[in-house]
């Protein structure tokens, strides 16, 4: 009998998974959730264009995607007024992560985060042998001054940076990321996470050109167009970065559906911003719940509140638990201090009924 | 102005594609192609059971896929009568094939394959920095007695080996599979790659027990299951080394429609039964159209057939060419012998009179 010699790398390697789905907790506690407030999904949906599109094409899932995602990355270049060329296509924002960290790290590099931002991208690292340097939040919010100086102190290859931020919900404004970027150390990528964007004010957008070959900015279909089951998401720089995708790729790794959901999404530009004002409806009443039950809420820029329970991490654990039992479904930050807080992802009017129902009860248990 | 540090390993890689899409190569010709006989799809498209499972989920799609893929991994273990321990869903057999390479090769470490296998295994190989070895085909079959001996020779981390082989559609049986397994040197894994299983007869199947920890299987819902489109390939072993995927893949990289189509799609065994046999009478003309035209066919037991122009290579390129610029795409080999042969894939009724139609041009103004 033989056995696998795996890497030295993957021998080291932790088995740990960055999400549990709630699926899986479903399965473990024997019952299925009420409100799925925790995956900050979108329960608006995707565009009604979207979903015939869908519909439309099912019969062609015979065929494999376009490898290239053609048509796609065309209309997102319409979108964002750059070229095909400076846009890549992939397996969500995740998938485009792995590949990112893929392309520039080694054992041993340095790459630099905020200390509880998000941790695929800290498992993506891991997963290539790179050295992770966390810096602490600032007010809650991600320290950019500060993770540029770490970067510059450890020569990092890779700073990571969401804006707005998940999970504290929290941005920056766009004159403030491009005068951080000043500083920005030679042979730096800046990872400029923008899932959330289409929620925040456009003044967060940092107005970079294209060409700038210090940042690559990554959007998905998962969060305002309502289309997290497809896994579409996208990258955009400067083309030579954009090429070096197709050296490692999965080319063939979209679902051929997805990218015609996508297509169709995009040109749907009524359909988003009315789903951005009910996201900023429900995202006003989670707050409103949160001061009602004595916490504070954190003002969000995304579809997602962080409320501060105001007291320590294993009471906030001990809410969220609660909550979970009572069949409703949410997050909490993983750091200190923003373990502090809870997660409530924005819902329709009967998933937020149910948080507010629970939410109290949730805290006098705890 | 920054600029991104590539690995050293990413520096040297080419910007070489595995496979360039019908889709592009239409772009290229300005036209489109009236049939899709390239890729091996299956034109009898999925199971009416997928489809209306398809459209019935497709308002869930707000909702990221279970991660864990379990209720398709439950459903497989029932159909192979395994655990669902023993069984790892990937972004179709391309993406599990590039997991499996980064656990287990490192820059240096050897891989043999045959010289003309499946370019998109070599790909992941080179993308990893490991020595690919190639053993010559034996009579249009891969060799998997040189291929073992190959893999002793270099102490080889990795075999691949097809069965049915593509791009030539022979196979051999399960008794030799697992007779030639015996002298396969300790620490090497054997992939045993069974995308087009469905299309041979049951003997080709190797009777291994579940635990051996020698081989990894892999199968798709790409070719029998015709939903290509959808990505969704799977991988049998041995438990731990199924866990070891945990440490690595992209856990939301799964289409939460492909998981919902698939799994209706394993249930309609009657739909898939009626799709073999219709594959089997659309071979059959394909290898009848060979002999009508005074070329050999390969004898096939997938959903292609391997069309022997009886001519060098440089002839088969024309013919394919030709074929192509009257708008049938079709492939060829890549390694010499086997590229003397055009590759044609099954299609319905009407695309097949099209190559029939314009096979008889292309070879006369070749």
């Amino acid at each position: 009998m033989t056995y696998p010699r795996y890497t030295p790398l993957i021998e080291n390697l932790p088995s740990s998974v960055p999400f549990v789905g709630p699926e899986s907790q479903e399965r473990e506690r024997k019952f299925l959730f009420e409100a799925r407030l925790g995956a900050n999904e979108n329960m608006f949906g995707p565009s009604p264009k979207a979903l015939s599109a869908l519909k439309k094409y099912s019969d062609e899932q015979w065929m494999y995607g376009d490898p290239t995602s053609f048509e796609l990355r065309c209309a997102l270049a319409k979108k964002h007024k750059v070229s095909s060329d400076n846009i890549v296509v992939g397996e969500g924002i995740d998938g485009l992560l792995g590949y990112l960290v893929r392309l520039l790290i080694s054992v041993g590099d340095n790459v630099v985060t905020s200390d509880g931002a998000y941790p695929t991208f800290n498992y993506h690292v891991t997963g290539f042998g790179g050295n992770l340097h966390k810096v602490p939040y600032s007010e809650d919010h991600e320290d950019i001054d500060s993770l540029i100086k770490q970067a510059q102190l450890v020569d990092a290859k890779l700073i990571y940076f969401a804006n707005p931020d998940n999970p504290m919900g929290t941005h920056v404004s766009g004159i403030k990321i491009c005068q951080a970027l000043e500083d920005l150390p030679k042979g730096c990528l800046f990872i400029l996470d923008e899932a959330y964007s289409e929620f925040a004010p456009a003044s967060s957008l940092p107005d970079i050109e294209i060409s700038d070959t210090r940042v690559i900015r990554l959007r998905t279909f998962s969060k305002a167009y309502g289309m997290a089951g497809a896994r579409v998401g996208y990258g955009m720089a400067e083309e030579s970065l954009i090429k070096s995708f197709e050296k490692i790729r999965n080319h063939f790794g979209m679902s051929r559906i997805s990218q015609v959901g996508a297509l169709a999404a995009i040109e749907d530009y009524d359909f988003i911003s009315d789903v951005i004002n009910k996201v900023k409806l429900s995202r006003n009443r989670i707050s409103d719940i949160a001061n009602d039950n004595n916490c504070k809420f954190i003002p969000s820029f995304t579809n997602f509140v962080a409320i501060d329970c105001l007291k320590d991490s294993k009471f906030a654990k001990k809410v969220l638990e609660n909550l979970i039992n009572k069949g409703v479904f949410v997050r909490m930050p993983y750091s200190y201090p923003q373990n502090r807080c809870i997660r409530v992802t924005v819902g329709l009017d009967k998933d937020i009924d149910l948080f507010e129902k629970y939410f109290p009860i949730a805290l006098k248990e705890s």
